[in-house]
């Protein structure tokens, strides 16, 4: 009955219109149970099967599995593409742990492969032990919830017939159709975490609940089909969110607001995904300090997250990388009358004149006879204050940008043009009251942003 | 600077407008700790404490821990309400283990004296340590997504300011303060689950991850606010699913088809839920199961699950405790002319008349010359065949029955008007061509619907 089940477990999910299907073989009884089944399966659908198997040269016998690989194959009839590659070396090179490397190996492997056979699916021998493995090596490296969705049995081009499959099972099959197999001695290295999990840890959870792998295997289809739902909603959401993306990313902070924390968290993950690749070292204490930002009292702040940045800009939710390089302070001498280049390549243009012509936001014309100093464009200065036109008392200049909502960065690159202490225009913004043109007050000084 | 933490995050989710709290004290460290840490806040804040303490019986000691406690509040000058409550008398007689029964009796007493004395909040002492603990529990005991949100810092009247806070701090601050406690020596009984737990599993899991707590509080918070969301979106849309109510939980299929897998699973939980009051025993595979039986070829089929009946019925998904008691059978003579009540409280009245008056849905005229047998009305039975009127050919009762989408329940109702083992009416629905009246056949026999 259990072995019918298994051949089952198999066509249940078969990839629709699978021609040519690749099964990854290490020679370990799920892997030649797969392939059996498969083979019984395959013949009655019509689809051709190929192998391939990768030699790790991890162990000594390793080789061996390779040769017994080859030959199961050719009794079987199926073609068989072996390969061997150093897995210690790519762990040492990549800095990765044997077990990483060895995956990340045979992925690639199979994947080129599986290119040049032009297969659809590349089959794998997972099964429900491994899944309930690899849901508590998420857990305990402190996964999210996305990582608790573990394997599933579609995902791309990868296909694991076997996920619902207890290994007890697996092994009845086997002796029923009296399969060989190769044992992987590696299974037994209690120096990878997987071995400990299977032989320390799951077995006291088997004595707690003896079905807990089924127990979490309904949890883990649970969470991928919600985190399917979730990843629905970014998708259709998220570029809506998003205001620009060549320097680093900007979000709307107020569509952020009005979402359910929920999805918000969601779409701060996402972000956070885009940005930097990946979720690594990004943990809920992160997550939650973001959210502080944002319904924070300070329209202006920014942290320093793990391989990123964040900050507030008034309704601007601002991610870069590192935080962005704060501009040059500067401070020039305008010649007069004359030219004089800007820092970010604008030309502020001075003239003398008898006559007004008015001013606009790019143009403000002084009594000349008011100005005692030299002319001097220069960067804002902590302490500066400014008399706004129209307004009575100076200002804070500092007010003066975070009325206008000019971001912290913005604020070092704005122009004020100077004469000795005094701050005649904040240049492209507003001018002073002081030195103000006009009738019977002499020549005039013309000063152009162009 | 840790117990500052301690403190801080007493106030940090201080429940808004709160005047008086109701402490649960065990008289244990943490409960200990909790008390000095409110006492200290409350004077800031203006808030008065009370103590609730219940002594379980369970241990010889037991009732040294609530004078303890009295001592203690005493000292601190903090009303206390002690009482002792027979918990294993309770798990006997509920049927609970000793751990669900103590727990229960300190909820029933907390809620008690709160009520008493108008408590805004109830406070309990769980940290850190406790939530992985309880998040552990509910994965071993196979919970789904739901029971992974654990414990919440605030839920209706409980509060567990503590819950950010490892036993590492409690304890640091517990001999910051010189504090004493007493030991509770039920937490080294290993019959407990909790007590396995703490003692066997989790020295294994900080083996390999020493901040797993810390990394599973993180992971119950994302469940908390995801749960949320999930439960807003059902509060909305559940009501718009149910056609009634009366009878179990009746739903529609079409609804339920177009929303997305993940939310379709959620309010299929939320109807078992309302239906059995609770989700035990039931499993990912039952509700796999009732999605199958909702996406199936069937347009009529149906399921035991535990604790529950479930059954498409064509565009309907209709839920009940037990599978609904099917009508009796029935065959009952017709009396001519005269009337019959039907099992369903109906009346059929027959006449014998020289004119026709008109068909229609609630009544049938035949040709009495035709009718050779004498008349019966009875409940279907299997093989049953007519010959609608207008149709030419017998047709399966059962397949007419399919055609107008009747129910299987509604079929052993529907009561049929016979003469031998011809079928002359499916009363109410549709006549048969057999006997049709007509000028030049002779008498009439009338048969109404009432």
């Amino acid at each position: 009955m259990k072995s019918i089940h298994l051949a089952q477990s198999i066509i249940d999910p078969f990839p629709a219109d699978a021609q040519q299907l690749l099964v990854g073989v290490s020679g370990g009884v799920d892997s030649v149970v797969l392939l059996h089944t498969l083979k019984d399966v395959s013949e009655r659908l019509n689809v051709s099967l190929h192998v391939a198997h990768l030699d790790h040269q991890i162990r000594s016998e390793s080789s061996n599995d390779a040769a017994f690989v080859r030959d199961l194959c050719g009794q079987w009839d199926i073609p068989c593409y072996a390969e061997s590659y150093d897995v210690a070396e790519l762990a040492e090179r990549g800095k990765l742990s044997i077990e990483m490397a060895g995956r990340q190996a045979r992925r690639e492997f199979f994947q080129r492969i599986a290119e040049m056979i032009e297969a659809d699916a590349i089959v794998l021998a997972h099964h429900l032990d491994d899944q309930l493995e690899t849901f508590l090596i998420r857990l305990l490296r402190g996964s999210g919830q996305s990582g608790l969705a573990a394997m599933r049995i579609h995902t791309g081009i990868w296909w694991r017939p076997l996920l619902g499959c207890s290994r007890g099972q697996i092994l009845e099959y086997a002796q029923k159709y009296e399969l060989r197999w190769v044992e992987d001695q590696s299974n037994n290295n209690p120096v990878f975490l997987r071995n400990q999990l299977r032989h320390q840890l799951i077995p006291q959870l088997l004595e707690i609940n003896s079905n807990i792998a089924q127990k979490v295997a309904g949890l883990t289809q649970q969470i991928q089909v919600e985190e399917d739902y979730w990843q629905e909603l970014i998708t259709q959401q998220f570029n809506d969110l998003v205001i620009s993306c060549n320097d680093g990313l900007r979000l709307r902070r107020g569509d952020l607001l009005v979402m359910h924390p929920a999805l918000r968290m969601r779409m701060l993950r996402e972000a956070l995904r885009r940005l930097r690749g990946d979720l690594q070292r990004i943990e809920a204490v992160h997550l939650h300090s973001i959210e502080m930002l944002l319904t924070g009292q300070r329209s202006q702040a920014q942290l320093d997250l793990p391989g990123c940045w964040v900050a507030r800009r008034y309704e601007t939710l601002w991610l870069r990388d590192v935080a962005p390089k704060l501009p040059e302070r500067f401070d020039l001498s305008l010649p007069l009358p004359g030219e004089l280049e800007l820092p970010d390549g604008r030309i502020l243009r001075s003239s003398i004149q008898d006559e007004q012509e008015g001013e606009s936001t790019n143009v403000a014309e002084y009594s000349l006879a008011l100005l005692p100093h030299s002319l001097r464009v220069r960067s804002w200065q902590a302490g500066d204050r400014f008399e706004p036109l129209g307004m009575t008392g100076r200002k804070r200049l500092k007010n003066y940008f975070s009325d206008c909502q000019i971001e912290l960065e913005a604020r070092l690159k704005t122009p004020l043009l100077v004469s000795g202490e005094t701050i005649l225009w904040v240049i492209g913004m507003r001018r002073s009251n002081y030195a103000v043109a006009g009738k019977d007050k002499g020549m005039i000084l013309r000063v152009e942003l162009i």
